[in-house]
């Protein structure tokens, strides 16, 4: 196990404290593990307090000892009730809580222990620091790749006429996990899920549903409406596999195609489009295109190579987005995408999904995970990317 | 995929009206999708409201068409945000929404679209229905159970001396998703996720962990602090495998235990007071008993047994309840804990998990799901009790 170096975490405490300031902020509150894992190096059941000019404190309700063994902090503490938190701090002002996840009963139940104290969401604040990755976390996130490059090297081994596709998927999930992946992918929100397991074959990779995704597959139940279903694998039929890793938290995302027999012509001429569109945007990355831009460009693109029906979905199912950072949520800064207009800043991690659907017959799609620094895009999955015939 | 008959919705919506009057409620909304399953039998992308005095109506963002295939409610329409939501109500004083898991800037932002509207928290509607599980839920969570009884069943196949915890929980789980688990277990909480996988072996079942359980095991690295982990297996040792199954999103959950070679006396033992515990709890269910009594018992019964300072964990980690209600959420009403005093209602299903930590050296325990109807407990999760030695 890899925990979080001291300095490490020092320097997100640095940054965040600078961003703090520039909030007026006294001080802010970490409720959500997401963002307590990273700035203090633990999952522990916790409350990460941040003072402004004071070291941070993590109060640990379980389990203290694993906190203080995982956390370089100095200051963690027990404590049983949010009741007992406000007897350890100084008098202030201004406190940042995490109001974009934490429940409604929870914040307020919180904010009234404080009296003439401001909360405001604080959470704009470690999505803007977690959106540039330090070398530990590229470091993780290439061990995250090395898992999926073995994992995608077995996929001709599991495909085969006739297995259903959650079959694939759980064989997948299985070896990976033996590898060390983490099996969930964390996304911010109440209903969202995110599934490891997304194997799509032929018509199911036509199948919209409630993910915002130009497919999303049947999946195995109206409860589980999305990713890999019990669909028989057919032969000469495009079957997408698009299977996320995580590795101490941290995901990479990756889209591969695959048939049994043959893949039929259309798919292998959509396909080298995708991997057109991706090698084309990432170079306007480079160039310093917008995520408005870099979105409209690659639609441009789709249209003229002749997909502009297909490309990132069919109507009225078309997505609005071809991309979205990734770390240690499945979506996070920068989302490339048409409402975002920011350029895409050195250091950031983002994967690009060029996706096209062609309604009643398959979809097929290319997608890496890409590191962007020092005015270039280094793919982080760089598995093989021909389409494999299994 | 089976879909909720239309009765089955309509009793549901039917029951929670009368919940709504008792509440003094003119409607309810519902955001997040555990709850409106229940009550629309879809979880696409959607919004459902319950007017007290006229029919639900489900808004749905994406994908309508498989919302009106899976949902038997009449009033389905689509809508892209919730400013269009209040033009479709007339005027009303009093609404619902779910302020346990609904995050505080959602919360307010609804809040404000609606003028002179009071809101209250209507999650104690739906947990309090959920209580009683109807046929068509009891049939859902045979079916769970069935795929349970052939994934213990091949347990002994997957255990190894030498593989780890991990590969033995993947393998458990890959042939658990190909007849139909689907993976996940679902938790109404911010932070606290539920790993299917949770396998622990001699040492490993002593390690406590942010989860609030006797034992959490090691995990696979600080972001994923529970459950199985890279430790091999070894011959004689005890293996605890408390694996959840999903079906159409209702879960079942159960605990057994294999050891490699032989099973050391003392878990041997261990193992036979949980079972005991065990029953002669149930009994105490069907006298009556409120669900803190049935916890105390448990615990005096822990004593005489010899296992006070290991029953349900050591101190200082240990847990404060024996029990869980289960159905689309692996923690429902009723829990069977130090803290609640209701008594056990007819048409529940539970979970009760006598579990014991010997530190340094292993933990062993005993679980079901049961159902308790017309007087009688029955164990959903009739899988083989015996120790299984591989």
């Amino acid at each position: 196990m890899k925990y979080a170096p001291k300095e490490e975490i020092e320097a997100r405490i640095t940054k965040l404290k600078t961003l703090m300031e520039k909030a007026s902020l006294d001080g802010a509150f970490f409720h959500y593990k997401i963002d307590y894992y990273y700035l203090s190096g633990t999952m522990q059941d916790s409350l990460l307090f941040v003072p402004l000019d004071s070291d941070p404190v993590l109060f640990v309700k379980r389990e203290i000892s694993r906190a203080r063994r995982e956390s370089p902090l100095r200051n963690i503490m027990s404590y049983r009730s949010i009741k007992d938190i406000p007897q350890h701090l100084k008098p202030m002002r201004r406190l940042g809580m995490q109001l974009d996840v934490i429940p409604y009963n929870d914040a307020i139940r919180f904010k009234d222990l404080f009296s003439d104290v401001e909360f405001v969401d604080c959470s704009p604040l470690t999505k803007e620091l977690r959106k540039q990755k330090s070398p530990f976390e590229i470091g993780l996130m290439e061990k995250a790749a090395e898992i999926g490059r073995k994992v995608y090297a077995k996929v001709p081994e599991f495909l085969r006429e006739g297995a259903t596709e959650i079959e694939v998927g759980g064989q997948m999930e299985a070896y990976a996990k033996s590898l060390g992946h983490e099996g969930l992918l964390r996304v911010r929100s109440l209903n969202y899920e995110a599934y490891t397991w997304h194997i799509l074959s032929g018509r199911t990779g036509t199948i919209v549903s409630q993910s915002d995704s130009p497919m999303g597959g049947l999946g195995l139940s109206p409860a589980f409406p999305v990713g890999a279903s019990f669909k028989r694998i057919r032969r000469n039929e495009p079957i997408l596999v698009d299977f996320g890793i995580c590795y101490h938290g941290y995901q990479v995302d990756q889209t591969r195609m695959y048939a049994v027999g043959s893949m039929p012509d259309m798919f292998v001429r959509g396909y080298d489009a995708c991997r057109e569109i991706h090698d084309r945007v990432l170079d306007k990355v480079v160039e310093g295109y917008t995520s408005k831009e870099l979105f409209e460009y690659s639609k441009e693109l789709g249209d003229k190579l002749g997909y502009g029906d297909y490309y990132l979905g069919y109507k009225p199912h078309k997505v609005r987005f071809l991309g979205h950072g990734i770390g240690i949520e499945l979506a996070e800064l920068p989302y490339i995408a048409a409402t975002h207009t920011y350029p895409i800043e050195d250091g950031a991690v983002f994967a690009i999904e060029p996706k096209m659907v062609f309604p009643k017959k398959g979809c097929c799609g290319y997608e890496n995970t890409i590191h962007y620094t020092n005015g270039k895009c280094r793919i982080i999955t760089d598995t093989d990317d021909s389409i494999i015939i299994a």
